[in-house]
């Protein structure tokens, strides 16, 4: 399979539905939807909901005993595949919420989001606020709209635990707190595995259980999102450090954030994310091994330059 | 039954709940969970809470012909005891968020809340926002940890909705569009509708739902909440005016805010209210009249003088 390829056309196919799941751009009071699907509609990599709907297919296959069919993650199992769609789009605007929320000035204080005015910056401080509270209150909505009332709470559960103070908001406190501290190694895992882990984690259990996973495979799946998650949030350090394409901000940088190169330095830093991406796909041989779209994506964050 | 009387051992009961339910504020990141606690435990009067709590034991009470026990609300129904006022707590964390961002200095820069410091004065306004935020979400997770998982679907559908850019979002947007605007009724109307009345309602509607009213009863609570919820905004201006106990706030007047008073004036506000009222207890005949509960807040909160 080709990965660039899987990527491209599910996150064509998030957009959609995101587009149908987010209200009018001219309902009424306009300017808070305009706002919202501004942030979300940024050409953002859709990784989180993408491996919601990996992690679906790929449980959903090996029930099946059929072969994936490339870029086409919802062609089984199509009873549930708009619930999936649908909590996938959930965490994306969690996601799209947590970005708005970081930008503003009493945070990170940035003026852009890839390349262009951060929300903010285009509809003022007040509204940037209230569209991030109505992205993170939209997300639940959007969960408790799926057929399966009990499917429905149980990922209402994981995914307002994955953004809580006990995950992504709890990465971001601290992540604030250690800001021109000095840089501290176990520090740091918590703001990774907290910031940006828990929601990617979150992801991936998803799937999971929408493509009806058993306890013992949601659990390796579990770890497989965790190592990933990780990743991810390394991989986005060194990128800032080397210029990745579209990495304009760098707000990191000025306040002498915590990131895995000032404790680590970039040799050791980039072995770490191979190393965990290692671990991640060697979970993955019960799933269908090196041809599946989780095996790909975990080797895609490895390797991205974006 | 006493309302003042009521209205306290309730609150109480709510404390204790609120107490169990959000994070200690030893709990790392400390600092997130002693804000998030700032700003729930600020003698706030939980009203509510509390209609969801009469609600719930309002429409119980009727299928068991039992008279109501003064100053119990939870003592019939102790199987969905627990899951009202989980649900009920989840509903005044939604509304304590909602007065975290709504004093930033982007919105209301309100540098009081109740006479104490507002929660950016007093965390600075990085927290207050994730402070925000985390209530946001610990009430959906509240929510989803409720004993019936198809029930916690539905109040996190209502309140979500209640919550969101259709209900108290909404209504805070216009409120902001609103400033320094020519008074206009249909607008008022909306922004007091949507931005206090949406959550009362819904508070007034999860009540009845755990307490396992027909739809038949649900479609009376909810105009009952309609009601009572428009006529507590406009009280609230009024108070604002004639500065009741508490009212230390008043950057709505100096933002020349769009309030009731402003459209209608004091006479004919005041003339609203009861009116309000009036209607709304008059829906009540059929759930035991004039000596429950509901009657008795809907009284009070057209007599209150904080």
């Amino acid at each position: 399979m080709d990965i660039i390829e899987y990527l491209k056309t599910n996150a064509e196919l998030i957009d959609t539905a995101l587009n149908k799941y987010i209200p009018p751009e001219d309902e009424y009071p306009d300017i808070i939807h305009r706002a919202m699907r501004y942030s979300v509609f940024n050409g953002g990599k859709r990784i989180r909901p993408i491996l919601s709907l990996a992690a679906y297919e790929t449980v959903g296959c090996k029930k099946e005993a059929a072969p994936l069919a490339d870029g086409s993650p919802l062609a089984k199992g199509a009873h549930l595949a708009e619930d999936t769609l649908r909590a996938a789009c959930a965490i994306e605007l969690i996601h799209a919420y947590s970005l708005v929320h970081d930008d503003l000035p009493a945070l990170d204080n940035d003026d852009l989001r890839r390349g262009r005015p951060s929300c903010h910056k285009k509809y003022g401080e007040a509204m940037a606020i209230l569209a991030g509270d109505a992205l993170l209150t939209h997300a639940f909505y959007l969960i408790s709209k799926g057929k399966n009332p009990e499917q429905n709470n149980r990922i209402s559960e994981d995914i307002s635990y994955a953004a809580s103070t006990f995950g992504m908001i709890g990465g971001q406190v601290v992540d604030i707190l250690s800001e021109n501290k000095q840089p501290d190694a176990p520090v740091l895992q918590y703001i990774h595995t907290h910031k940006t882990g828990a929601l990617i984690c979150a992801s991936v259990k998803i799937g999971c259980i929408l493509g009806g996973g058993t306890e013992k495979e949601l659990a390796v799946m579990t770890k497989y999102g965790e190592l990933i998650g990780l990743a991810f949030q390394i991989k986005d350090d060194i990128l800032e450090v080397e210029g990745g394409k579209g990495k304009i901000k760098n707000s990191d940088m000025e306040k002498l954030k915590l990131t895995y190169l000032s404790v680590y330095g970039i040799k050791e830093s980039k072995y770490q994310v191979s190393q965990l991406i290692h671990k991640a796909i060697n979970l993955l041989d019960e799933f269908g091994g090196s041809n599946t779209p989780l095996y790909k994506i975990a080797e895609f964050i490895g390797n991205r330059e974006y």
